[in-house]
């Protein structure tokens, strides 16, 4: 499809080449992406930006009953940023139009006790989605490459053989990850990974907005305050996490997150056009079934 | 809510009476439920109840919002009917605006054999939804009192204590089920049960529609006409079941389904209506929240 040229030039840019080593600081978190962007200027972009989170939600729409017909695949999508980077009002905005019972949203939270007993991945493999299904992950395993590596100490809540948390503790993880995803993938599982990437300006803003509005006060929760203190670290755990993780079966996407805008039209944007280059389609009637459907009609017919 | 006033009339016409006989060939099918409904006649009513479809999708997506702030209930709805009574579409039709992160449909097909070993409400109750959330149920365990008890070699699979099938072992089935939701209602979760009710000849054209558009050929599974020939068991079934399930705290709903406008804005409606009468409100916060918030004021706005 044609329309999905700008969106193969768009994912060159957000898409993390593996291998490659990621420095945050130097990646954009605003609008202008690229010379495109630059000369339309901001409002004309927000314009074309919604008209095509619209027709994207749409086509979503569409592709999903055709995933599901089809049959052959699932979509995972997993959402990763800072508190307050958007990813709630992402998934919102972006499958709002979709059939809700093909699509399965799942967000991960702290542990439980019985989580903590299986393995680190265990609780979000039991929640991946079949075939026909696209599945969000609202956090996921990344959380072990990230809120645990800042606070080590949640660690020792998993019981492992060993407590030594060195380099190579955090490199087996990232290469434990990459294997699962690439069985995945090998298996039929679409793999879509996002970061949204906010300044952290921006979420100071943020927190703000909602400090300051009452009907958001029983959101708030002292804890996200106490992670911000943790920025420098996270942003470190991020970039060894896409530096690492980004493989072409499963690459990450880092998008420029600081307008909910530019961040909900770029991920509604990819998984709309990934999901259509996987040329889905009905499956094909054979002789025996369409002699079948001929008797059924006949019988229906004859009653 | 004035709008709701009709709504409750309405719902007054489809609510099973608890311990009232039904006899569903008393029961329409079509679209002229009532006198009101009548004297507007049909292309008049379906204009109206689409309108209607529209707003109370839009009304569902912020109650579900509503819901999950509010975290005292969670929302079970449950569908069931014959083959091509309308449930894909109806869950389709009225869920499709509401944020998917809010909602979860569970279909249950075929039990697995572990499945098989657990007790036969034991794959829902896994699938029931949290505190906050919309669960829907695509088919469920009353599945158990229909196809099972139309089939009844199927109860051999679930290897119970005594093969005695009689009056009796319905009657317990009947009651635990009732039983165990009543705990649910008790605990802080709202149930909806529709029975989506289509005549047979309704059944027979919509089979022919999928017989005839080759872009449905894949769906058609020879199995569908075969129940078809269990109509009257089926019936039954269906009849027993609404007697005996329809309760004070989850009653069952028969929705006239051979108008699809007419099943999707009546759903549509009294699911609206019935988690806009649970008074739904923001949690308040105390007042050391409150202080807890305007310390976290401060100390971002002096960074």
């Amino acid at each position: 499809m044609e329309r999905f040229e700008r969106t193969k030039r768009l994912m060159d840019l957000t898409k993390v080449k593996p291998g490659k080593k990621i420095c945050l600081k130097d990646l954009e978190t605003g609008w202008a992406q690229n010379e495109e962007a630059k000369m339309l200027g901001k409002s004309k972009l927000k314009e074309r930006a919604n008209k095509l989170l619209e027709k994207n939600r749409v086509d979503l729409a569409e592709a999903q009953e055709l995933l599901y017909a089809d049959d052959r695949y699932a979509i995972l999508i997993i959402l990763q940023g800072m508190d307050a980077a958007g990813k709630d009002g992402t998934i919102k905005h972006v499958m709002s139009g979709v059939n809700p019972q093909g699509c399965r949203v799942t967000s991960f939270k702290q542990p439980s006790a019985t989580e903590l007993d299986h393995d680190f991945m265990w609780r979000q493999v039991i929640a991946l989605p079949e075939k026909g299904m696209i599945g969000i992950f609202n956090r996921s395993y990344y959380e072990e490459v990230l809120v645990v590596k800042v606070h080590q100490n949640l660690l020792d809540n998993q019981k492992l053989p060993s407590r030594n948390y060195g380099e190579e503790f955090w490199a087996a993880r990232y290469q434990d990850i990459s294997n699962y995803e690439c069985y995945l993938v090998r298996n039929g599982t679409l793999i879509l990974k996002f970061f949204l990437h906010i300044s952290k300006e921006e979420q100071k803003k943020r927190f703000l907005e909602r400090l300051n509005n009452s009907d958001k006060h029983w959101k708030f929760s002292a804890s996200d305050l106490k992670e911000r203190d943790y920025w420098d670290e996270y942003t470190k755990a991020y970039e060894d996490m896409l530096t690492n993780t980004s493989t072409k079966w499963a690459p990450w996407h880092i998008i420029p997150a600081d307008y909910k805008w530019v961040a909900r039209s770029l991920v509604g944007d990819i998984i709309t056009s990934s999901i259509y280059s996987l040329k889905l389609k009905y499956p094909e009637v054979d002789e025996q079934k369409r002699k079948a459907i001929e008797a059924a009609k006949k019988q229906l017919e004859s009653e």
